[in-house]
């Protein structure tokens, strides 16, 4: 079966522009074919697009707007992870010898439908994820002596890192005091604990082996898939304090790799509120349980950009189907040493970490170069 | 690369009920369970969910109903060809080696919004699709001389093959003075001319080469596989009285399967509105251009049940995302020889046409015993 490979991409400014879906679609792709002047319109055997949006036969629509007259055209969809789902479906269709070439495109507005799980009546009161990373905070703090103080450090790392990413919703940076010292929303969050939903879309084509070589010399391999659902609603959970699909995305991924978590260079995880990132880093195997924010320091401390390069979600901003796709670019840059100041030097292997719904579903990639 | 075979699968009868979407799938999917005495939870590698509604996260949900904790798990979208997509979508996981058995679950309800292609301007004033099921009939009449009285065999053919499908939304069968006389909705256009939006699900389980072995000793193989999206508004159709991206998809699948047309024993092709059945069946090869009323003017004399068995769109229903999974589980059936009242004698190979918006975009899939 062939390798596949990341061969071109587009990222609009993550916003809170008022566009229409189809105009975010556009955009990120006009950026995509601005950067790949020897891709034709002929070239793309599929178009999947990746998002929450209630608009329909967003596939076909991005198609004829751009000129493009695939064989495979479809949405996918599964939340916040749906973006990562879509580069596994085009993983699979070039693997599979029904597709060369595949634009993956994943676009969102602020106000996307996708934010409330309608269906998982355990959130109560909430209806925004907010009840459940109240939980999960209250969970790790109780059980890992966190602190809101320690927890704070992931708003400012990430804000911090964002500064560097021109694509990033937040342009401001913050002291761990107007972390702490920001609105209240529950007992355990605060605002600038939230990753913000925003308007914003980003494009990624994928090729076979022998088709990368038409559009770069450098393509970015994906050499470790992992995925697993373990629920829908959060309080089927096995635990609030870590990420048990992540666990089992990433041991699949690294199987697959014939990696290990060592050999990760540079990683973006899901960090939709500030809890998440300690807690996926333990879960994906980073550092041991109730460790992930001795790391975290450290990493801030020494401006080790190794972890959320771009800032995060809670950083460049959560345009739910657009995110795991922004987040697979941002490795890509990464491992193509073109990432700018948010460069981590000498990056080889690199990590995406991408879930759902109180990580009742993750995926997890591993990028080579 | 692993062949893909359909191994089992479970439909709930169409109709006009107020379920809940997350019922309507649990429903066919628990049929399917019925039907699989050897099918254990943990032998279930992706959960894709077919459908147009609104909700979120429903591969999850329908997931945790089932007591299914899958690697791969998302939504499908296109339009009215979603359900063949999404089984195009698990031939693919399958055949990449990703996933080994992988259930694929079609659902609607009769109020879908994907009855409605906002974005599609062209449509004027008439917001269903019947604005340009009027013109693709006003053109193939004018091109090829053909009658309202014609085209009225149609539902009247689907009708009566219907009335041996226990899952079909209709139960009655008509005249052709009763569907020439149907409230005139255009025209061109008689309510009995068009297909109804319903509830229904369609569960449908596929399995590599060696998974097939545990549920069934009659798997069916799918040996063909051609999509085309040729644009998402109609007016971008180059012609009215043909299916373009049917004609391409149909000559890629038959490449696929090194089969040809003639090979054929039985199909379901998708009509939507009457004109739809005889321009699938030239655009597919059947039958010259012009000439598909001729022959379905002789099966219809002759009962014969080789096209649309089980009723087509207007005799079942059209619940718009389980529709390509209903069709493909009738081939199954055909192929199994357990299609009662409707077998088509010694079926061994069979086509589904499926497609969505004016044709704008096509599925065809082959399938062999």
């Amino acid at each position: 079966m062939s390798k596949v490979g990341i061969v071109s991409y587009g990222l609009t400014k993550f916003s809170k522009d008022d566009s229409k879906i189809e105009s975010v679609l556009l955009q990120s792709t006009k950026k995509l074919f601005d950067a790949s002047p020897n891709l034709s319109r002929n070239d793309i055997d599929a178009v999947l697009v990746s998002t929450n949006n209630n608009s329909k036969y967003l596939s076909a629509v991005l198609s004829e707007m751009s000129g493009i007259e695939p064989k495979i055209a479809h949405s996918v969809e599964s939340l916040c992870n749906s973006g990562t789902n879509a580069i596994v479906s085009a993983y699979s269709y070039i693997s599979a010898g029904l597709a060369d070439v595949v634009l993956v495109c994943g676009a969102e507005r602020y106000d996307s439908p996708g934010q409330i799980l309608e269906w998982d009546n355990s959130r109560g009161e909430f209806k925004h994820p907010i009840f459940w990373a109240s939980i999960f905070t209250k969970a790790y703090k109780r059980e890992f002596s966190i602190t809101d103080d320690d927890l704070a450090i992931v708003p400012v790392k990430n804000h911090k890192q964002s500064k560097n990413n021109p694509n990033a919703l937040s342009e401001k940076t913050y002291s761990l005091d107007e972390v702490i010292n920001s609105k209240k929303l529950t007992d355990d969050l605060r605002l600038h604990d939230c990753s913000r939903p925003c308007t914003g879309g980003a494009s990624i084509l994928l090729a076979s082996e022998h088709a990368c070589k038409k559009y770069t010399d450098t393509p970015i391999w994906i050499s470790g898939i992992g995925q697993k659902t373990t629920s829908a609603g959060f309080t089927k959970n096995i635990t609030f304090s870590s990420m048990e699909s992540s666990r089992i995305a990433a041991t699949s991924a690294f199987q697959m790799s014939k990696r290990s978590i060592s050999d990760v260079d540079v990683a973006e995880v899901h960090d939709a509120f500030s809890v998440c990132e300690p807690m996926a880093l333990e879960s994906l195997g980073f550092t041991d349980k109730g460790k992930g924010m001795d790391l975290i320091k450290e990493l801030h401390t020494t401006d080790n950009f190794k972890i959320n390069p771009r800032g995060g979600l809670i950083g460049a901003g959560h345009p739910l189907g657009a995110t795991g796709i922004a987040q697979t670019i941002e490795i890509t840059q990464q491992l193509q040493s073109s990432a700018d100041k948010r460069q981590v030097s000498n990056a080889k292997i690199g990590l995406i970490h991408n879930m759902s719904a109180a990580s009742t579903s993750s995926t997890v990639l591993v990028l080579e170069r």
